[in-house]
């Protein structure tokens, strides 16, 4: 691995807006290393106090659905008329299907990339779900206090990825195609029902006005929905990469969110709620990791799965069993 | 608490159908004594062969919706004109907001409850939600094995008891008033995508139109959605509780249910997934239950819990504390 800093080295370095002291620092809590740990958790720790001043943006959509044309379109009018500054995460955990890896090829995104106010980050390779969630969780802290103002989580939309996005989020935006039927197939059933908006992509060319039949459909469709904790009601819009039509209304839909749930309060309670969320999951998964790692519950668990998928033992009685051990 | 059997008395019993002895045997499951969790334990192990050959459906809808009168209106068809037994139980953990408790005033499904090859079994009261889920799930296997051919399992719709639900039962079906939009409020996000079929009650009196709009709009609105991994594409219905009219047609969706999947495969291999599913739950809550008992962890929790809402300590961090002690 790279050069260590000290932790004052990362902290000041990320505060000043150091993108190389981020990006090492990303790589930090990326580490299966207890060494790294160590020093991640005290990087984190000095610069909780300046983080959590950001948009949090989960983005998901399945493979073709035009998701880097879409992201890097979005993401210039956000650097470039809206001044901001934005950082870019994706979650792609390899044990899910993904259809290749996402933000692993950073051309597709060449000119957000190259702007000095967008910073990039492709998702780890090889780690498991609860290791890329909790790896991007802690980039994303450490991107709030580097001074982004914007944070895209991307997810594939295939996947089991996309609620431990939304457990982290603001926002939940899905891009979707016209023509409602085939491209469904790739989508996981309830993702439908997290999203904030949907926009409908690649309206251009001779797609405008399947495009904007499909947003009608789902506009009304999603408006016999129940309606989420929040109060707000899902937007649908349609959008072009190529052309740059309807990608600034998208931004404009997420800002009257923001306004709107920082009103009610519902923002700030949404984000303690999922701060304990995060705390909790935390200790189930370390508690369930020891436990299936202990050498006597690795010896019996596979017979006894194998007597409870037949039918020949019952769940609760396999799990006394195991957990009697 | 009252006489408890031996194994073999209860096992007997159930096996031939004593509704005392089944009745016994819940209260058994449902009782937090380890003696008698011992017992049950035992119990549910000599009948585990005899389970597993009904047809389970979940049936939720919030308060309002008409779900005892419609529940009695398909039981009754289900035994009077398909000669079903059927066994009817409820999750209502007290710790949801239910709007009064479910099943509790059995005189409202009068008809049914007298019925001799019905059975009617309300929600332990005071339980949290895993004890619900586990006492539910066991009793399912004990109605089976006393020769039920439907097991019914109820909810409010409104909490997360639907979820848990879900992972239990082959046939999810969604109770919906016509007029869409204010009903929906109590509806938790997320259940819609979860039904099988939805079917809007109470369409007689005035209110055929209305509900045959309704169930167009929904159609329409589910059509959109993704397929589940049965590849079953939910159906909407509407049916009367007083008139009798589409009740029959409801239960003609669940068998039309119930071929397709058996012919896939599908149908076997979810109660695999979900027997597998219960033995980690299982695992998971005792792991949780003891590490939050234990003195020391229930000393420090709340004032971590409060740092981290306040964004003073990373939920990471903070884990890290609680787990190391």
């Amino acid at each position: 691995m790279a050069k260590r800093f000290s932790v004052s080295e990362y902290t000041d370095g990320i505060l000043a807006g150091n993108r190389v002291l981020l990006s090492r620092a990303i790589t930090l809590v990326e580490s299966t290393l207890p060494s790294d740990q160590t020093l991640a958790q005290q990087v984190l720790d000095a610069v909780l106090p300046h983080a959590g001043r950001s948009v949090r943006v989960g983005i998901t959509g399945v493979p073709g659905v035009g998701k880097s044309t879409f992201i890097e379109a979005l993401g210039l009018h956000l650097v470039r008329e809206q001044g901001k500054r934005l950082a870019v995460l994706a979650v792609d955990p390899s044990s899910q299907r993904s259809g290749g890896s996402i933000l692993g090829d950073k051309t597709r995104m060449n000119e957000l990339a190259a702007h000095p106010q967008a910073f990039i980050r492709p998702s780890p390779a090889g780690r498991s779900l609860g290791g890329v969630t909790r790896s991007t969780r802690e980039a994303l802290v450490l991107c709030e206090a580097a001074g982004h103002d914007v944070i895209f989580v991307e997810t594939v939309g295939v996947g089991q990825s996309e609620t431990a996005v939304h457990g982290m989020v603001d926002f939940f935006l899905l891009l979707m195609l016209a023509g409602a039927g085939d491209e469904l197939q790739g989508i996981k059933k309830g993702i439908m029902e997290m999203a904030d908006a949907v926009t409908i992509t690649k309206a251009d060319g001779g797609n405008e006005q399947a495009a904007r039949r499909a947003r009608a459909e789902y506009q009304n469709a999603l408006h016999l929905f129940p309606l989420a904790p929040s109060a707000w009601s899902p937007v649908v819009t349609t959008s072009s990469a190529v052309s740059g039509a309807g990608v600034p209304e998208v931004w404009a839909v997420v800002e009257q969110y923001v306004q709107q749930t920082q009103a009610s309060g519902y923002f700030q309670r949404r984000r303690q709620e999922q701060n304990l969320h995060w705390l909790h999951e935390t200790i189930r998964e370390a508690l369930e990791t020891r436990f299936y790692a202990r050498p006597d519950v690795a010896a019996h668990l596979p017979a006894l799965r194998q007597q409870v998928m037949d039918g020949r033992k019952s769940a609760f009685g396999a799990a006394e069993e195991l957990l009697g051990l």
